[in-house]
């Protein structure tokens, strides 16, 4: 098609919608919807057909077709755990990483660090030793390194990182550790009139900088973990600086008090996969009306990681055992996906 | 136009602008956008003609044109305080009118009001006499006010109040006290590509119930002061608490920190009426590339108020005199605009 083509059929198009727009306004029934229809045939490529996926598209047609169970778009509020549920949290969670680099990458500004534990560890190369400090010492390490800094400093070092930075087993981006048929998912419940946001226990001005890109959600739909911000003028010139302590733990029962902060409504579908996620879970599947709950559960130990009950990442228990009564679905990574990472992605 | 034909045209009108999202993948330069065309023709009515109308048009087509201020629709960021820029905040801001209402109706069940200012005033019908005792008094009868619910059942006394209540001296809803001029800059700017969102001093969860319905703008892009909030299973019914204190006070400096932690990038737009918004104005406008400033200035003492510098409700000095240096518009709604209040509306 020519440029000018382009303009004058697009022009035209525009003016059909805008009748259409009218005529369904004067009485028709809204004609399907082309987008949903198209997202319908094969939107899930990566999902083996099962009851995971039957329970997820069934949900979604429920919602979105006229009858009792029907939602309207603006309340079709989706919510997702990032670690563990859009990307990988193995062998550390990606966050821990990034602070140990930065732990790295700091170290000459901090001499004392040389002899002083969990850092001395780190820098001898030894996570482990370092990890088994426990969670103060994990804790120090998160705030001096994600600290001391302004917010546009602090998404020019992640971003600065997160380009740089390669996953220790897959040797990819972390930005493309990210599950497959979870993008899918997102880009399917987005075309049926979804609005898809991350509700993570990690950092949300950690996520920021790439969301947009990889799971094509924008940062102001990133409820995550927050820091106390202060607003200055230094030299005139205006700030935010990051201060040590944390404004909001977004996890466990801060998820919810997290979404309601931000979001200000109750989700219909949530999308977890440890006890971390409990309460969004409940606190969504709890709602009135047709509701979605989906537990990712790590099966697969081949292609990537198989744990739940006792993992130091993301424990999965109490999630896990009332998923039945609570008829939340429960995924099995192994069975239920026939491709897990992005970087494997076989369909065209 | 037939049903059936409808039905129809509209697949191809979808067909053709597939076709054009090729197109212009391809290369061709994208065609004028006809949303912001038709917009651009009048979207303004309420807006007199002059300098103030001349910048917000001129900003917004340097932004929205091909070349180097060009800004790309998701970084077309647009705030806007609420009382006395969307909405009127006289004789006093509405959450007053709201939580002095609730005092009268709560007062049964607190017998100990009747002896105890500022509760005993406002029983009294002084309200005057309650403000007078200061702004201790102030937090005090909107924090009795605003806690001991939950989210749900607050998100409910306000739509019930917000449809019962009436303007004092409009006699109409409040919710009808809103600028019309302001209604059509709203969707002036979303017609352009803009995301519009409310930062206010206000509670979030007052606004919520009803900006959806009033200015088009939904709960998730309100960003306001908040409640601290719990997360409860009582009696086995999950719920959210909203206790006594407040977790941010989102004003002044507040304001560029809610902005931070709820959307999360520095706005190119911001639109407020008080020294309140001074931080809010000041980070929006000294961030790289084209940034619009305005001012709302209350200067019609016949259709609305007069007030500025020693205002109660909103104290306009410091934005008001260092505006010109900043390059920030001063809209003059007594000149300015042609209708106030959207109940005053004459255009079709």
């Amino acid at each position: 098609m020519t440029c000018v083509r382009v303009i004058r059929e697009s022009l035209r198009a525009y003016r059909l919608l805008g009748s259409l727009a009218l005529a369904v306004a004067a009485g028709c029934s809204p004609p399907p919807d082309p987008i949903s229809a198209v997202a319908a045939a094969d939107a899930l490529p990566s999902w083996n057909d099962g009851a995971a996926k039957t329970s997820i598209t069934e949900f979604v047609t429920r919602v979105t077709q006229n009858g009792a169970d029907f939602v309207p778009p603006a309340e079709r509020i989706a919510v997702f755990d990032n670690d563990g549920t859009l990307w990988g949290e193995q062998p550390v969670y990606v966050q821990l990483a990034f602070a140990l680099d930065r732990v790295r990458a700091l170290a000459p500004e901090h001499p004392h660090w040389r002899d002083t534990e969990p850092f001395k560890s780190v820098l001898a190369g030894d996570v482990e030793a370092a990890l088994a400090s426990g969670e103060k010492g994990v804790a120090e390490m998160l705030a001096v390194t994600h600290a001391g800094n302004t917010t546009e400093e602090f998404a020019a070092i992640v971003t600065e990182w997160i380009a740089a930075a390669r996953h220790p087993r897959f040797g990819r981006p972390y930005t493309e550790v990210v599950y497959q048929p979870m993008l899918e998912l997102l880009a399917y419940l987005r075309a049926n009139g979804f609005k898809t946001f991350i509700v993570s226990g990690g950092g949300a001005e950690f996520m920021r900088p790439w969301v947009q890109a990889v799971y094509d959600i924008p940062p102001e739909q990133v409820v995550g973990s927050r820091a106390k911000l202060e607003y200055e003028v230094r030299d005139g010139v205006p700030r935010i600086n990051r201060l040590a302590s944390l404004d909001l733990v977004d996890d466990k029962a801060g998820k919810p008090v997290g979404i309601q902060q931000q979001i200000g409504r109750r989700p219909i579908a949530a999308f977890g996969n440890s006890d971390g996620d409990f309460e969004m879970l409940e606190w969504t599947t709890t709602g009135r009306g047709p509701r979605l709950g989906v537990i990712v559960h790590h099966t697969d130990a081949v292609r990537e990681w198989a744990y739940d009950r006792d993992s130091r990442v993301g424990t999965l228990r109490r999630a896990l055992d009332e998923a039945p009564a609570r008829g939340w679905i429960v995924v099995d990574m192994k069975s239920d996906w026939n491709v897990v990472h992005a970087f494997e992605r076989q369909h065209p």
